[in-house]
């Protein structure tokens, strides 16, 4: 297993080990950026991420938790192979192969990369759950069918996500603001979009409290203006306290796992994305549905 | 006419043509910031918004069009002559001159550029237009009479362009948070400024529909953390959101043409200036009153 | 005393003079940041806030009055010792030795710097006025009991302070979102931390008019978004209008001193931070209890 | 063929037309950066290679000719697919397919991208050209045989061109300075590697002058201080007036095309990469063995 | 006459005086960049500079003198307008109308701002010394008759100061690697180009010791590799040795003024062209004609 | 000794161990820049350095040896704290303290930081050497007796080494071009500085083979153009070259050790400064004199 992972400086407070050590958090770099757009330099997200966790406090006055009750293993970057998807992906799934989340009460934390290496996660938690809820917080819609030549781009994911949805599975997304005339009709068909941060924490309050729910969180959700470092920027996104308030609720739920995908360090030289992507993996860990005792 | 432009990279979805050709609306770059008094840059910005329109998507889930179904040419840019106002005014006038946007039912999009630069497109539309209703979204007053050695400067365009007002012309402000006393009461005794983004939308909505309605634009009426790209960025900007329940009534009424100034980008290094102002170039044009059969 | 200071480009509207010459407001730069733990560069704040503050308007339209009718004294930099904090402690404390604000009807407005500098002129002040209340805008707590080796860290400062404190003096804290389990148990406490802009606007307006009040500003209290510009950028800020606010009340009360600290201008290479920087001063020296004649 | 090329901004002089369109010279933008394992962004070097070439002189006082006497053709860059190599590389091939650069004594000049773009050109070239030699300027010995999971990596190119090298195909090599043991190895038993500038120009004077040369040029082959902008930098580069020796023995041969690649512009915020890389196309282009009549 | 200059940070060891002050040599900021072609920014240059010029040793190992061995009056800026040659070029006239550097033996050393600006002291010298040889270090001629709407712009600068040339009045080049055709033409007719640099300082070796010299300096004759901040970088520039060669003999020689141009702080992010700048003032202040006793 | 480290992404091709475990080649980062005069930064170098070094090959073509053929443990970082230079250097002897490097038969690379932390190393090593010889490669003399309050400054570092020589100590200097007049008076008095190459080269080949050197190199010995991200960058630096001359040297003596200091990583957006020091630091490896069996 050692050949498909990178050691890295450590998520601040985790441990550096890898998958045998039985932990209750685990968080993983996905350093991919192979099909992006725009501008590349996701590749660079998870180092960055980490990097800037030095510089947080471990203690959330958010959630009310702190990261150092928590036991959490840092398992390093997969090895990075620029521009070859596939192969990364199979060593993702080489890594969790045999490796049951639920059964083992534990959970992943996926840190990209560009968007489509949700897929590895995505698929993996869909498999161990039947019922899943995928809440989806981002920009764009994800949905087009292929994109500039790529079935699996970061363009489609979400589209390549429904590929595999079983009866029990169900989408919700929030914060899209940009995507083609297609992907609006087709998310009016799905009832999937919450343009009102009203209707999306009423609709997560009535969740039920065993309900699995698994957080697909594009940074560029995030208005641009505290998020600069990401490739495909869309004015008028959200705000940290809408963020913090779908945080609050979750914390009070089943979440099982999340992936934080699309920063791309060196588009914002004052570094407040990667202090802001820290610190928002700070809340999801501490919103996870993790026995403490 | 063709020694007076240079070809650009056209505007997402423009095709790259001259005034010949018939059009329903018609971009130009406007090139010049001889007068900035603090950082110069704005004359890059024609560049770098087209740039930054090519990763823009054609449809707006906000005014629900799309740019693709529009007939829309890019002129280019007017040939620059760096810090020479009376040499590009004189081609933007020659180039002009002749050319009823009234008449032919067609529309004029200026992207400077400095603010100086609305001078020649606002002179022209006034004299097209004896009942033009001029809306002014800033963070300046630009109500000097002259500043800094220059008759026509970017801090006296508003100014200037009162010279030139006939008895039906008429001219609101909204976002202004910066100027020297005597602007402000020259404001309040022309009864132009709005402080509140309700009143101004109440008032917008009062507007008879057959009122032809010009955008005068400076950048810099965005929040600068959202807008950092613009040469005198002042705190407490408007927001976004804003901006596009400005833009949803204006695409109900009469709207006739509009410049968008003050895009330095060389001073954002991360990019969002540009993005933001090609959406917002998306915005306008398909806010236009554009008989689409 | 010459030897203590360097003399600097002023504030707009500034004199450049000595402490000898009798003012109604001092402006002072302090360029220490020898403790930082994240990212160095606040030395560099006093120099480049100056330099932004000649773009600036010298009228406020909020709080309606104009720099140009004060007497302001621009008292350069104190002289920098890099990593020494005691020396430039001492010559602070040298250069105002047997000056009273209060007797002279004075203001100081320090400008650093990081926060550790705060601990000069706040003594200063506690020595001089009995009853003082001291207003702690911040993202951070600042009440740890040393930091990295450092009894005056800026991680410590607020808690250094609150050595000198005696019967009549009272901190009341805003913005505060980051710091350990244990600061936040202290200001509970203490009772010291708003969480409600609300609240602390209330609480201000109670204040009895000739109460004097002292404002610690750090400027990562704002969002990063807006001050990318600091040191240890923490998301969830508070806004220019909140701000603005608080000094619409200040500006109505005996406000009778500020420090201004954690500008790092090379984080920031679109200027933004500087430019809001020197706009807070703009604000605070208009709204000082200043007579005015 | 419409479809496979997108238009952009012309090379300075250059003309925006087809391939249909008879010319001497073409330029053809492949904005490719897919393989780039350490620092990606050569994807922009075709736009900013062209913007930059604007403020370009059109004479050269080194080959002592001027762009205006050449008739040349700017085809604008191959359609973009980001981290799609094949389907890059086929687009290329079919534009191509057919046509004869030397049948039509024309030159083909191919600005990257990566490095690994290069295959399409040279294999082009080898296969028109029976007595090909083949000039490589770079830091890099790019002889590895794949590299992170790419066959065609950009640094395996010269490798991968190896393979399709015949009998009268020759290959020489400057500016290498790193790589593995067993690609020093390598050039040594193939004895291609020069080290000293005056071996490499003592070695191109003697050259029959009929005999076709095609130079592949790695910009990171320049030193760093002048190159800053390229993915993978390497201390003890060639100086400029290097480059211009070896340009002036070229312009009296049968100099009949070239790649440049790896410009990242993204990198160098100075932009003197893309000032120093317009001017190197330049003097390519003056260099070809064109009849000026 | 203070109405025509701005005061600032002085150059290190300069004294912040008037013309009025006796003082062996002045220094003059001259920030306009109103005419610059490609990237403006130069205005910003004198500020630049002199905050640089903090850091400096006062003592040069070339030149072995030192700064504080002299009598230097920084006079400060002249008043900025932004794009109005005219006016800034009056002002300076007027400052230094009545105003003999030949009868006080003082020098004048002007910090740019464009090369247009070299037009005020340069005929003002020409007017003083009848036998004044130019010494112009540039990579660009600047002998265009008019450039982009200006007659004096920054590429006409040596055009336009030959106008003004006597009889006993010669100017010579080195450096120049960049003009038009006839530009090159021009300077072949005027023998005034060196392109090696030993025949250059064989020339200024050989300049009676009596005969007054002058040199313009536009900062682009250095490499881009050490000075990326300026507006028109071309490759293959001159080293700092060949500077201090020159320098060397300069100070044996009647070196009686100088202007240094075209610092664009803004392009270059890493600083180093405000530093070689300040150093390159140094080493000519302690190379002018002074007496020192 | 855990306390003491802060654990790191290690340099390409060592492993992360503690001094316990044998290795003949030890890495040390010192994060220390609390008394940096101009601008701060050089803490992150030990930090950027490692990264830009998984970027390097492990074989260097002028050393002809390969990293991969060595025993080379990375120790990580000495736990930083900012601003005091007394529990840092406590910390570096503790670690050390008992620890013979000659005994061992290792090597210790200490990177900083700034220049003031090689006192540390070096008066380790000149304790366990009787006749050590330092050759000291830096821009700027550092003999200041104390300088801005520090005794123990950057710019005294070698001054204070001075004071802990014993009678076979020597020290020469070669790169120096920055300092005062009594500083260039010490050294022609030491008679320690070269200022010609060969004749540096001459003296080094001249040394016995036994005798053990040792070199401390601040990086701002190479020339800015290279090496821009450094605190206080002098023009007229050293080449790649002339380094390599120097390490093709010391790989035929008795290298014993090094430091390398001032890389500040922020004021180099480009990173070729960090790409530079991390093969210096390859090359510096591979020169050691290392029994490889």
């Amino acid at each position: 297993m050692k050949d498909l992972l990178e050691s890295t400086h450590p998520f601040i407070s985790a441990k550096q080990e890898s998958l045998l050590k039985n932990s209750s958090i685990y968080l993983l770099g996905y350093p991919f950026d192979g099909t992006t757009s725009f501008r590349p330099g996701a590749r660079q997200g998870p180092y960055a991420l980490r990097e800037a966790s030095s510089n947080l406090e471990t203690y959330s006055p958010y959630i009310k938790k702190d990261l150092t009750d928590f036991d959490i293993t840092d398992l390093g970057n997969l090895e990075m192979f620029p521009g070859n998807y596939n192969m990364m992906l199979e060593n993702f799934q080489t890594l969790l192969s045999n490796f049951s989340f639920k059964d083992k009460n534990a959970h992943l934390i996926t840190i990209g990369g560009e968007h489509s290496i949700s897929y590895g996660p995505i698929t993996h938690y869909l498999k161990e759950y039947d019922d899943l809820l995928i809440l989806h917080l981002d920009a764009h819609a994800d949905l087009r069918d292929g994109y500039l030549g790529h079935h699996y781009s970061h363009a489609s994911i979400i589209r390549r996500i429904l590929d595999h949805f079983g009866h029990g599975h169900e989408i919700k997304q929030y914060g899209i603001r940009s995507g083609t005339k297609e992907e609006f009709e087709k998310m009016e068909q799905l009832g999937s979009l919450f343009t009102d941060i009203r209707d999306l924490t009423d609709f997560l309050e009535l969740i039920p409290v065993e309900r699995p729910i698994y957080l697909t969180l594009d940074l560029d959700f995030f208005d641009p203006s505290m998020m600069p470092g990401t490739g495909t920027p869309e004015a008028g996104g959200a705000s940290f306290h809408d963020f913090i308030k779908i945080m609050k609720i979750l914390s009070r739920k089943n979440f099982v796992g999340s992936d934080i995908v699309e920063l791309a360090p060196i588009l914002d030289p004052s570094g407040i994305s990667n202090s802001l992507a820290a610190k928002v993996v700070r809340e999801i860990i501490l919103s996870l549905n993790v026995n403490q005792d």
